[in-house]
């Protein structure tokens, strides 16, 4: 499906639902909302879903957002590579997909039609290039979604998925009031109580190895009852070992809920391969982020992961 | 001093000291390196001067950067708005300053010719501006120094003060090889381990008032001596507090080193005024960001900004 076409799809249809995927994030937000003014201004009824209830920290996007009830004839789905990550709540969705529009490369083509761009920086700058082709009007909210979007996913700008399109188009958008400032200190300043404390927690208990180039974190069960903190906000803490100066490979564990065992993150700097060394314990990923799982108690995980580490350091 | 002059001058003149601010950032480094560059594309002796040594932590600006003894004939200081911020080892040339390129409003026109633009993101967009303009020769370092000190002084292209320019003059320099994923990660990702100790530990003791909306936190003697960490980390902890969910005014409270007292810098969301806040204490400063000292204890400090706290939230 071309963009003439999405365009023609769009006209010719009405009563859409429009899918974001689970544990949702500004991208997926950010192009459902974009889209639903898309077809609002094209005099169409639609409604935006997730699996779970909206997030008051995307409110911004929601902005003269309204629902009204129908039965939708019309399934959109955005910013979702693979049905299963539709979530539980929408199964009944999985195979009702008449359009996909996505910018992941691993799309799983279960829409009847989609609109995949990988080298797009993100789903929101897919729709973007839409609205340029084809002429859609474009406005205050629609240019806050899209920004908002390609903001979450190049985290600011910063990760290697920033194409010069990525900066041209916030450019073309910072026209419009998107008021920026306070998008990106949701985006990526604000934190709840929880996870400052989960932050800090393990940043205190943070081990340094091999003079530093090793630096490791350890999510036991204990340290989670400790913090007496929400589960959820021990997810995505991989990243805060490899931001210790010197670091070369940054290790998380984090021990399994309900058996004896470890769940290993991985990440390097350009000097390390994190795929390399997830794959000599059965995991894998990517060449910066990769992980695996190593059964045993904490003192033995640790021993494992250090020899190896050890050995790829040559030390 | 418009750019035709400033081509006109730096063609015309030799022996060129190019003076950067006391505690270096990417913006001043990057201002430095990328006119040494341009320098010596005109076949020029240059050298760049900083209050301290380099830092390691920009080592990726001094790529072929070389260092000739020569007598100094001619001095240009890049992102310095004040000549008191050249710091103690540079006083000789205070008065010396030729040409300064910069970006600060306040500028205190301190040289004898000055190329000043507010409006400009960073020091090293007004040398862009002026490349652009003058066609002179751009290559990978030069450009990799002018996205440096945009991004740093962007906050990444965060903060209120990035300009659609901004984001083109990215573009544009994403043309080159200058590996910007690196660039911000080295800005903005990694800290010292004392750093992290120090961010940890004033977040472990965070204070959370009024259900939330005011958070604090207070560096004190006997919390710095805790952590064993060199003083110099504890700089630059004001945007913590204001990280919380739910925080309307963020307070550090920062004990003085030599005598009874701290010195508050206060930080707020668009719905508290930090100035008006501080003003009352006989500080003052920006609307989101301000400052003052109070006189007393640790619990006294506390009671009375606490107290000025609930009568601003009228609670």
């Amino acid at each position: 499906m071309d963009f003439k076409e999405l365009k023609e799809f769009l006209e010719t249809h009405d009563d859409y639902l429009i899918l974001t995927h689970r544990n949702p994030d500004g991208d997926t937000m950010g192009s459902g909302f974009a889209l639903w003014n898309i077809l609002k201004g094209m005099g169409k009824r639609a409604r935006v879903v997730n699996n779970e209830p909206f997030s008051p920290r995307y409110d911004f996007l929601y902005e003269g957002y309204t629902e009204t009830e129908f039965e939708p004839r019309t399934v959109i789905a955005v910013d979702v590579a693979d049905k299963k990550l539709l979530g539980e709540n929408l199964t009944e969705y999985e195979d009702r997909v008449d359009v996909c529009i996505d910018h992941h490369i691993s799309n799983k083509a279960y829409a009847k039609q989609s609109i995949v761009d990988g080298n797009a920086s993100s789903a929101t700058l897919v729709l973007y290039r839409f609205i340029k082709e084809q002429g859609i009007p474009l406005n205050d909210i629609i240019a806050k979604c899209i920004y908002t979007g390609l903001a979450t996913d190049t985290g600011c700008f910063k990760f290697s998925n920033t194409i010069p399109e990525a900066h041209i188009a916030a450019a073309e958008l910072m026209a419009y009031d998107i008021d920026f400032v306070n998008v990106n200190r949701r985006m990526f300043d604000i934190k709840s109580k929880g996870r400052m404390i989960v932050e800090s927690a393990v940043t205190n208990e943070m081990e340094h190895y091999f003079g530093g180039k090793c630096t490791m974190i350890c999510v036991t069960r204990a340290l989670i009852e400790k913090t007496g903190v929400d589960i959820a906000e021990f997810d995505g803490l991989a990243s805060i070992p490899l931001q210790v100066q010197g670091a070369v490979i940054g290790v998380t564990l984090r021990e399994h809920r309900d058996r004896e065992g470890f769940k290993l993150s991985v990440r390097t700097t350009e000097e390390a391969d994190a795929s390399a060394f997830c794959r000599q314990f059965g995991g894998g990923g990517h060449i910066r982020a990769a992980g695996c799982e190593i059964e045993g108690g904490l003192e033995e995980v640790k021993a494992k992961v250090l020899k190896a580490v050890g050995e790829m350091l040559g030390e």
